[in-house]
């Protein structure tokens, strides 16, 4: 349903709006989804969609008798202040809505039709947004390569990718009850941790905190306990795709990990961007899965002719670090270069008969391209710590400063098809907090 | 709040229900909580309270007059399909409960309260149970140090204590799309998993299916992301405890769980009982905690005066093997042997900001006494699957088989006290389903 292009893909249609018809992340060939509010304002939250500058308020439109049948129903259960019943409806209830509001936003829409939708838009530079959805549970999957072999390299350099990652997308259960929406603050963990060479570990803030690009996506309707998801269904499953930072406390991380994983190192905070992409609008931007010569190759579950022909989406992604002085790009890499896909990582996590849920929140696990420069969070950018980056100004930074926000930022773009964006997701650190 | 002898621990209390006062997991000193429906029917799920062999439906007893102020309040949100809203009231809230019901119950009664009580008992034996709470999120730890030295040797056989063990409670994050209630079957779960010596992973039903004896703990009032619950007040947070089978995929957490901790092993089932039992309850069953000379001392987050007088719980916990041909005992501990404390683990959830919130469970880990018969699991007590356990009859287990059920028990006892229990926690293996 969402790997074929059709006319929402068309890069020559325009909107009546003209904010969406510059360069900009939000062009009617995009049409994101949150949910927002005007900022400080006690409205309830309700389901919006981008456009240029602006956010179509979805309660409005739910009342404005501009749609009906499927994009009506799709409509109306945005009126709530979570997308959860949305994401359960499916994906010909959004592909139903996205098209009626592609239809509504063109030029070619009645000077009627514009006037009644013209009423139902907010600028974006006055709304606040919240979690898109009630996570149910949150998963956190590990599945680039080169983030993998630079991690591994932390701990044995000889043989640092594990003998699994090849063979299957790598998960551990996260923290749904601290996912935050970008643009929340966030302080420095308290945590225990062990000094090189020290006798017993030590308790204060964390010494050593990191950022993490990922993309995260959210899950549509589910499975029931003991079904699996096939993967050739498997992107008939998933809303849309988020940016997503998994802030993490190394040295919280490092000291608690063995044998059962990251806990504390990670559960004080995670970040996603408040819109959340389609697929539908990102399959411009598709491209085959492959391996390279000499590897394994997938095992049957986790192999289909879809996912070989186009599985791969070419995401463009940076992140930037703000200081009270300066502002820097810090890195810049695709999402093509991770070594499972979206689909392949749904198809893992149902292959026992784990029951997903709508809303359920699915992290792709750090983003790292093949060079040094492409690497997704400070650990690998600054080899553990030991080559703190410059940054303009005389700046250094080995880890993350009280003050310091970071910003995700990804986008697509190609010859021949409409550039789209995510918008951003920002985070800022503030000091640590009196401990015990 | 809970940590006091009151009147309703008194031994020689007894109640108008005859099937109360008999040796019974549920006298009138436990009253535990669930939520629970008529069998089969289409009624809605509300709270309940376990006395005897009986019932006492709160939505029933919320309307028939006999409570008041707190209590009333506390019994009006168990109208609910769900005990979250109880849960978020606060210890207070669930002590004047608890309280009103001890009165009503007890033989003092008057017989006007007694007859309308009456009215609002359902027997147990038509009713079904459901998970009483909405599960935020679900947290298992690992403070068994026995289990934790037990699997080390499987990897590690001259170093097998993690590095970090005597220092802070393990934890990791779990599943809580697939916790079920006690009597819900599953089936075993497909997997990839790694024989020894062979060149690639085999995708097939899971081979070395297993249990784990664990206790979980509901949470009362949260915290706010950011802050924490310091460990004088962590018990004030502890709704109360069930009995918890973490069931484990062994092949296929063994294969999967480098470097990131277990996902697909545990995520297909986790069971807990029906009945939650107050801390208050369990008051007559503390014990103080300490450390063996020699042994490193907790930390000052994770040390109070109250922790060392009386943090530890005793108690008693078996597991039983059901097969089609017979049932047998297959293990017998306590929780005494634990090497953390309740409390330690929800101070330790929270030491980096956290949040928690009503309805979440932390499981304790797997619960494995000193000995090797007290071993809370059958990879740790057939060695690896090494030294299959005998069944009565000429069976044999080295690990689950399908058609196994497992029953986990729980209870209290000690002179000078009313013996309590928790009932049972119950789960039976389905065959795979036909894979991929």
């Amino acid at each position: 349903m969402n790997k074929l292009l059709n006319h929402t893909h068309d890069p020559a249609a325009r909107s009546w709006l003209e904010s969406a018809n510059t360069l900009c992340d939000f062009p009617i060939q995009n049409l994101p989804m949150a949910v927002f509010r005007t900022a400080g304002s006690h409205e309830g939250f309700r389901g919006g969609v981008a456009i240029g500058d602006q956010v179509v308020d979805l309660a409005a439109l739910s009342a404005a008798g501009l749609l009906q049948g499927v994009a009506l129903q799709a409509c109306t259960v945005c009126t709530q202040s979570t997308l959860n019943d949305l994401m359960a409806l499916g994906p010909a209830a959004w592909q139903a809505l996205r098209h009626a509001l592609f239809a509504l936003l063109h030029v070619q829409a009645t000077p009627a039709q514009q006037q009644t939708l013209r009423a139902c838009l907010v600028p974006q530079s006055v709304v606040e947004y919240a979690v898109p959805a009630r996570i149910g549970d949150y998963t956190d999957f590990y599945t680039s390569i080169h983030h993998a072999r630079n991690m591994g390299r932390i701990v044995k350099p000889d043989d640092p990718l594990p003998a699994n990652f090849q063979w299957l997308p790598i998960a551990y259960h996260g923290r749904a009850s601290s996912v935050v929406v970008s643009g929340t603050p966030f302080h420095r963990p308290m945590g225990q941790s062990a000094l090189p060479g020290g006798s017993q570990p030590v308790y204060g803030p964390c010494a050593r905190l990191d950022f993490e690009l990922e993309l995260g996506m959210f899950m549509g309707a589910g499975n029931a306990l003991g079904q699996t998801i096939a993967l050739p269904d498997a992107e008939n499953h998933i809303f849309g795709v988020c940016l997503l930072n998994d802030w993490s406390a190394r040295d919280i991380q490092f000291w608690e990990m063995t044998p059962l994983g990251p806990f504390l190192g990670k559960n004080f905070c995670t970040s996603i961007s408040p819109w959340v992409v389609s697929l539908e609008a990102l399959v411009p931007f598709r491209l085959p899965f492959s391996r390279p010569a000499g590897e394994p190759q997938p095992l049957p579950y986790l192999d289909s002719p879809a996912n070989r022909a186009q599985g791969v989406f070419d995401i463009q992604l940076e992140v930037l670090i703000e200081t009270p002085q300066q502002r820097a790009r810090v890195l810049r890499t695709s999402f093509r270069h991770q070594y499972w896909t979206l689909a392949q990582m749904v198809a893992q996590h149902t292959m026992g008969g784990c029951n997903l849920r709508p809303g359920d929140l699915l992290g792709t696990g750090t983003i790292s391209g093949p060079t040094a420069q492409e690497a997704g969070a400070l650990v690998e950018l600054t080899q553990g710590g030991r080559k703190p980056l410059d940054l303009p100004g005389g700046e250094q930074r080995a880890f993350l400063h009280d003050g310091d926000s970071v910003v995700l930022r990804g986008w697509c773009e190609k010859p021949g098809a409409a550039p789209i964006g995510f918008g951003e997701c920002r985070g800022t650190v503030l000091p640590a907090l009196a401990g015990v």
